[in-house]
């Protein structure tokens, strides 16, 4: 079948692009707001751009319907940073608990029954829970689409530190048999890792 | 352990940022050069974004060492526009024959195997073999860092037609029994799907 999106409403054309980019990480994205309450939410829109500097991404969509921003958006253009947290599936109720739409001012960290510890670099705190956090500083927010309903914020970070639990380390590296990272899929849908296998990129030799 | 990029060499910093960024879905991007050369690569920096307009992207990484732009960049930069495929994962070695460092003007396809089909909207190919292809328009491209080694541009397109092959869907959904999308881990490390699973999100009820 083919979608045109010119002619697909958007809320029928936004679960085909769900379904159909997969598997996706989760940024568990903690914050502080102006007023010093924290806050944390899940965002699938979200990938790593480069190493110099070392920069990640994520995108919190504007409510379909009336357009508002996210409390995250809100606070890192009040603040400046915020943390990436790693979420392995073990977590994955507790991260489900940070995506309800809790009213400006309620931490999610209280909803999830997880831990705030303050980060190093920056003023939003990490969740002690999850073994692996990204500190991040605003590089830069592209606005794509209106400043309204469907538009997005692009929050480029600049990745200021990188924290690994030892937990999840075998011989100095990440493992995954200890890190299980959670993914996600479309609708309602989020996966665990299964089969893993190993390809090495072949060099070019002219015949 | 904590890693502070300011004072970890690139390309100490890389793999740890790609194991800890993790699972990565894979953009199997196909593109023509201005001479009429189909090219395709694999890039696992890569998410979407907005619905309205809907929009991806995807981050191709300058050389390590000469800084040199990948075809893929330049042929966007010259035409405008490229082909998203998604990977399923017995694509796996043929997506892998195609991370190879070709020439310029040699065609992936040749390498991989794989069947450049005519796009609707766009002059880049479509891959045969892949079942979901997005086709997309560039629609900004952001320069991160350097114009040389460690500096990436992040390739924003605009989505204009997506196709989803018949074959990999059920009850007019995308079914992930038919279609098993390949995870991007760090070093040579890739996963397919295992155990999946449903969690609705919760409607805030205030106390």
């Amino acid at each position: 079948m083919i979608l045109d999106p010119a002619t697909t409403p958007k809320s029928e054309f936004y679960p085909w692009l769900i379904r159909c980019l997969v598997p996706r990480p989760i940024a568990w994205v903690s914050t502080t707001s102006r007023e010093g309450v924290h806050n944390l939410a899940p965002f699938s829109f979200f990938t790593a751009i480069s190493t110099e500097p070392p920069t990640l991404c994520f995108a919190p969509g504007r409510h379909p319907v009336t357009g508002a921003k996210k409390d995250t958006l809100i606070n890192i253009e009040a603040t400046g940073d915020f943390v990436v947290n790693v979420v392995p599936a073990e977590l994955a109720a507790d991260m489900n608990e940070t995506a309800t739409d809790f009213p400006h001012g309620a931490s999610e960290f209280e909803a999830a029954k997880v831990t705030a510890v303050p980060a190093e670099r920056v003023k939003a705190p990490r969740v002690q829970e999850s073994p692996i956090h990204f500190e991040c500083e605003r590089y830069e927010i592209v606005q794509i689409g209106p400043d309204g309903p469907g538009g997005a914020a692009l929050v480029i970070g600049r990745i200021m530190l990188l924290h690994v639990d030892d937990r999840v380390l075998t011989n100095g590296k990440v493992d995954y048999d200890l890190f299980s990272p959670l993914a996600r899929l479309g609708g309602m849908e989020y996966a665990r890792l299964g089969e893993r296998f190993q390809m090495a990129r072949k060099k070019y030799t002219p015949r």
